[in-house]
């Protein structure tokens, strides 16, 4: 197994994704407390909140008192989301907190960006110039590259690996063009089409053309192929990837409402330890704090190992015998 | 990829495995609507019963009248559990519906056998030896091998790849004592242990051990690995798994109530024909089986894909567009 890496960084993104999708109102104060637990469990980098209109997502309408009201730990790094200069203006009130810098986002499929995001490709490239300039006007590194929709597309079927790269080109031309100097990029599945042969296809194309990127990979679960694709990524030396508490999340874009969002963290930490990767979470805290999160939104979530729980205790019984 | 085999043989055990661990009654007319939907996907084996004792397993106290009741499809293959010579012989009684072949079952894990089926080691292979020989007796061929709890065993921990060559030599001198001939190896994670690394290593210790024999694996999804581990079985060449349409089964040995118990047959058809492997399923009709299952049990069947849905009306819609 040598070419697995001996650790992978996590970034957690279930209270972000999370109470973003759920119809419910979710206090404040149950935010704060799934954060908290999260921030208990080894996991190194949260994502709090979404910086973004409250008349678009009234899930977070109360943004600033999150980040304002959860505890800080030694060693854990916050980040946020937004997607214009007055969410990033509202993200940076909070920079003794939260880690900001930014990134610039292309979509694999044009479709996707114009359904998505109501510009083409190059319209998208346009936006991201703008997009850069007020990060760069407020003193905030630009040091990612996200590919939406880089493994296919509900709207326009499956996506080349040419696609990918013809995307990620235009994406690297801008960060020259603006001065920013990417150190990742994130090639995500948003609409969940993704299996680990096309993961092994896209990321290598990737890693061959830019062989200096660290490569994350953001995953959705929607058809039940997340682990299997993010051990793909980790066959290939991924080391960074982004999950969901429990699978919070749901996606936008399934089939049926309730269908699976994000990989869920537990079984990607479960995945790894399993395989000798360390993650640094402890999985057992994290099964309870998913459970937190469960308890928070009021329905079952996607995650099988919610159900089926870690084998700590089987192990620690065993060895006791 | 040319390790992925060209085409797999799956065989559905969602009728027996799901109707068994249902608390509530379930007609047998729903029984049969479900093994005749399945029966129309392409699938080509399907475990229509379980031919126990109705005291211990009163869902399936209608087996007679289910394998009686469902129309045979032209090149399916139907099939039926037991466990003694009484059910063999009520099995027997449907010889012209049903192809009746023998297992000899062992344990990798010693705990698991005096849990689960009251007897050690020894005393399997001695059990097992009167199940041969009422076989033979009644004219029917032994020629599998089943082997349980080859990734590890909730009673005693993680199991060794010695552990499980150990117990299948023992059924492999048995096999040759009393000369059945055995054609597969089905090495099964009965209780949901195995990560994606300990299939590479299982599989790849019984190939070289005994490499004329075809190997089949039993997944559970208890924590999510499922789909990963199928995948390593491919990247290896397996070219035989057991599944459960939308996942029906649940898990006895996991922690909670509606863990996830077998790899869910459509996720299993997904993954193999997104990767080119052939499976001769249509995925949107077991889909609908799928659907179907689930309405009649009347709750959320694990499966993600499930919820998901296919890819195929979008592919559709992409071409037409």
């Amino acid at each position: 197994m040598s070419d697995l890496p001996e650790s992978v960084d996590i970034t957690e993104e279930g209270p972000r994704e999370g109470f973003q999708i759920e119809p419910g109102p979710i206090s404040t104060e149950r935010k704060i407390a799934l954060i908290d637990a999260l921030s208990a469990t080894g996991l190194k980098r949260i994502q709090v909140a979404s910086f973004v209109n409250p008349k678009m997502v009234p899930g977070w309408a109360d943004a600033e008192a999150v980040v304002a009201g959860f505890t800080p730990r030694e060693g854990v790094e916050y980040i946020a989301l937004w997607f214009n200069p007055a969410g990033l203006q509202r993200t940076l009130a909070f920079k003794d907190r939260l880690t900001v810098k930014g990134s610039i986002t292309v979509s694999a499929s044009e479709a996707f960006s114009l359904k998505n995001l109501n510009r083409d490709h190059a319209g998208q490239i346009e936006a991201m110039r703008k997009h850069v300039a007020a990060h760069q006007a407020a003193g905030v590194p630009v040091n990612r590259i996200s590919l939406m929709a880089a493994f296919g597309c509900n709207f326009s079927g499956d996506v080349t690996v040419a696609q990918s790269l013809a995307a990620l080109a235009g994406a690297m031309a801008l960060a020259k063009e603006t001065g920013c100097t990417i150190e990742k990029i994130a090639i995500a599945d948003s609409m969940g089409w993704a299996n680990p042969a096309q993961v092994e296809r896209v990321v290598g194309a990737v890693r061959e053309r830019y062989p200096d990127q660290r490569i994350g990979l953001h995953l959705h679960d929607t058809r039940g192929m997340a682990v299997a694709c993010a051990h793909a990524g980790l066959r290939l030396g991924v080391r960074e990837y982004d999950a969901t508490a429990g699978g919070l999340g749901g996606c936008p874009f399934a089939a049926h409402p309730g269908a699976p969002g994000n990989i869920a963290t537990e079984e990607l930490v479960f995945l790894c330890e399993e395989l000798g990767v360390r993650t640094g979470v402890d999985v057992e805290a994290l099964l309870a704090a998913s459970a937190l999160a469960e308890e928070i939104v009021g329905h079952a979530l996607p995650s099988a190992m919610l159900r089926g729980g870690g084998l700590g205790s089987y192990r620690a019984r065993a060895r006791a015998a």
